[in-house]
């Protein structure tokens, strides 16, 4: 149950209660749906209300049971309804339930909602067997959006932290998850995470399949790869990563990098592919894996998987020969109904940046661009968030629509608790900076709401509107009474 | 002296001592100075020289005597050389010993460094009163330079503590430091800091004022402040803030504005305006005040006291008020044969950005571009060294030519140690990331070298080429025995 302190852990496990200096509201839509939101009363007699991905666990009224999860919110939604994907429902001039509730969240219209769908440029991942989800959008029109990796390690978690890891990372602003698990229970760690999830889960399935074959990559087969991606669309992940551009006649364009191939999964797949001097199965069986995704409206995420691991390899001609292929799947997985967005690198300079937003949306029919980072140098590990948020503030300005976030562990070791939230805020400020860079309408609110609070040194209205109150509110007592600086 | 453990404290309370990995050499010019950079020998017999910041202080056979302080480098270089600026002698045609060296130092032809000095494109701050600075420049047309701001509380810090914070910040990569003390002791601690400081030091002498009359900004007069001004000059000063271009028809523009006015000089300036209902005494007098930074050749740093303190007054009509005057006042300084910088915002959102560029230049005849961030959101007090690393990286991109750095306790209290560490390698990442989006000729090199050590598993070689050896080492050895993460 809830009713504890802020960011206190409570059995059974994960962490529950507000987020300090606000509560959960919930907006009606015309329909009836309840949208939530994070309201921030000011003590002024004002109020703000903030987008929210934390799901019930801030929510001081809702009973929380990780044993049972959380309550299938979209169940019965579908009831009575073809099974169409959202966007099939939005080429036909529907507005679903999601669309709805995602205009809502956003403050923005429902047609235009349905209509960024329908054009491909947005996606909504809710797989039909994920109802515990919370609707979200991510495309280049709606707020830009984070997502956070979390994946037990073989030595050192449990189950219950991976639910856990899931819920302090949505907690703190992460808008969808990727679990990356591996090892011998991870089935019931993605089962935990799902049925406890509010933000759509995302995998990469062939991590899944690598454990049913041993681990030699010479030994996969598009059957464990098929079967592998039927289980998991059966337990409700919203959006897998496949890495179907991974050529043959790629690999070798690799040769003379830097960095050479730092996907894993572009690992994988060129490995196979160089094994058995054979095109991808994933390529070759692309249009049978479009039909299993769109019978549960899974969305594809389909990976870079020879995105550059250096600024030396940035912008390289192994980098966009996969995109054009990226791009040939899209249209493919377009005409199957299935939804779309395209991966991203990595590592780029910043001038080279614009470039992969400007040919992504021109090879791949401006399906939603997803990116990790990018790291705009290599030079400082231990500070790689801060790398790549520079990159990422950059691509979420140029049209890319979720950012892929990166921990100050990034390249060194596996993050922790800590590391997650900073990992998270770090993109929580890359995505905002994108989002007042591009107008979005509603953005600045936060930010007047802020300065006004700062400037009439409402001290715990500036900490409560900071997108990490606690850590505000420390630093500022921790120099006591020294007087605070004012000088930015 | 040193020969002790890298980082460690030792008598009499500064840091010495190689940075990990690394050791200080020399390199010598055709006439005969000797340049210092830092050596990271690599595991495979290959070694990297990087831009070295950090004085005598990491070299093992230096003596350092805080009490006595640094060797005077300078000392002798300006004899028999008329009393002229540095931009003087490069519109005469002369290279100056100050002027080989940056080119040694910068890797750049030494024609370049006297062009652009005599442009005004670029400024060598150094006082001849501060002979113990190892030349740098600011320009763009060089590597983007970052400043480190130190100031004892009247509450908690010793002198030494000062130095130590000088000598702390420039270990990091800090190219110049401003010493912004106020205070009782602030002449002794200016003095300590002078004499033991291998870097420019900048300060805004009307805070020393403003303490000479008592702290009322009614008081302060022209008289007082000049003296002032000479006393900084003195003792070493190599460049200094002035407000001068805070009119008194400017304040009225600030009035609507959410944060007002947030800089402490500005404010200063706009209620002495206020108070007598004249024009501002640094405004009317300029000219004389050029006289007195020439004899010395103290860099004027033209500050921008109507700066935005908040996204919502980015670019309004005070901030661009104010830099048209900067831009007259820019044209009197070099008639005068003074060197000038111009200060910049502040909080701007990225696509304000550029324009802040455009018109600076413009306006100041190029003059080097000197910004403080800006901050590309108001949303995370606690984290606005990272948002204002995404404003910093933009406008280096852009054009302009130092960093002014923002620590984690921006807006909410004074940094301690480590504060001053993170907000140093943030800022080196922001100008870093500027420099390679700007095609610096040999910024490429340490990612390159970087990024093959992490391909081939070099693990130390990999730390020690970082911008911070010690953290990255010890975030990799924290999740030692679990597999190092390899994703991005």
């Amino acid at each position: 149950g809830s009713g504890q302190a802020s960011g206190e852990i409570t059995a059974p496990g994960v962490t529950t209660g507000a987020i300090r200096g606000s509560r959960k509201v919930h907006h009606r839509t015309e329909s009836g749906l309840s949208v939530p939101a994070r309201r921030v009363e000011l003590s002024n007699g004002e109020h703000l209300d903030v987008y929210d991905t934390s799901g019930p666990y801030t929510d001081e009224n809702a009973e929380i049971d990780v044993h049972r999860g959380l309550h299938p919110l979209r169940s019965g939604w579908t009831d009575g309804r073809e099974h169409r994907t959202q966007l099939e429902w939005a080429r036909a001039g529907v507005v679903t339930r999601e669309m709805e509730f995602i205009a809502a969240r956003e403050g923005l219209p429902t047609e235009l909602v349905r209509s960024e769908v329908a054009a491909g440029r947005a996606v909504i991942p809710a797989n039909r067997r994920h109802p515990e989800t919370e609707p979200m959008i991510i495309g280049k029109n709606f707020l830009v959006k984070v997502n956070a990796n979390i994946g037990n390690s073989a030595v050192s978690s449990s189950i219950e932290e991976e639910v856990e890891k899931m819920v302090w990372a949505s907690r703190w602003g992460g808008d969808t998850i990727m679990d990356l698990s591996t090892g011998k229970r991870i089935h019931e760690t993605r089962e935990a995470i799902l049925r406890n999830s509010p933000v759509p889960i995302g995998t990469v399935p062939i991590y899944q399949a690598m454990e049913k074959v041993g681990g030699d990559p010479a030994n996969l087969t598009w059957e464990s790869y098929r079967d592998t991606v039927i289980e998991q669309c059966e337990q409700g992940v919203d959006y897998m990563t496949v890495h179907a551009g991974v050529l043959l006649r790629y690999v070798p364009l690799t040769a003379q990098r830097v960095t050479g191939i730092v996907s894993r999964g572009g690992s994988i797949m060129a490995a196979w592919c160089l094994a058995h001097h054979r095109e991808s199965f994933l390529y070759t069986h692309f249009s049978e894996l479009c039909e299993i995704l769109r019978s549960y409206d899974v969305t594809f995420s389909l990976g870079d998987g020879l995105r550059p691991g250096s600024i030396a390899d940035a912008n390289d001609r192994a980098q966009f020969a996969e995109l054009e292929t990226l791009g040939e799947l899209t249209h493919i997985a377009r005409e199957h109904g299935v939804q779309v967005m395209i991966e991203g690198p990595g590592h780029v300079p910043m001038h080279k940046i614009e470039e992969n937003v400007r040919l992504e949306e021109e090879l791949c029919g401006e399906a939603p661009f997803y990116t990790l980072g990018p790291l705009a140098t290599d030079v400082a590990p231990a500070y790689d968030h801060i790398t790549s948020a520079i990159g990422a503030a950059n691509i979420g300005r140029a049209g890319t629509a979720m950012l892929c976030y990166v921990t100050p562990k990034e390249h060194l070791g596996l993050p922790n608790r800590d590391d997650v939230k900073t990992g998270v805020i770090t993109y929580k400020i890359a995505a905002h900076s994108s989002d007042l860079a591009k107008g979005h309408p509603r953005a600045q609110e936060r930010d007047d709401a802020l300065s006004r609070a700062r400037f009439e040194f409402r001290w715990t209205d500036q900490f409560n509107l900071a997108l990490d109150p606690e850590t505000a509110q420390a630093y500022h007592d921790e120099t006591l009474p020294a007087e605070p600086a004012k000088t930015a």
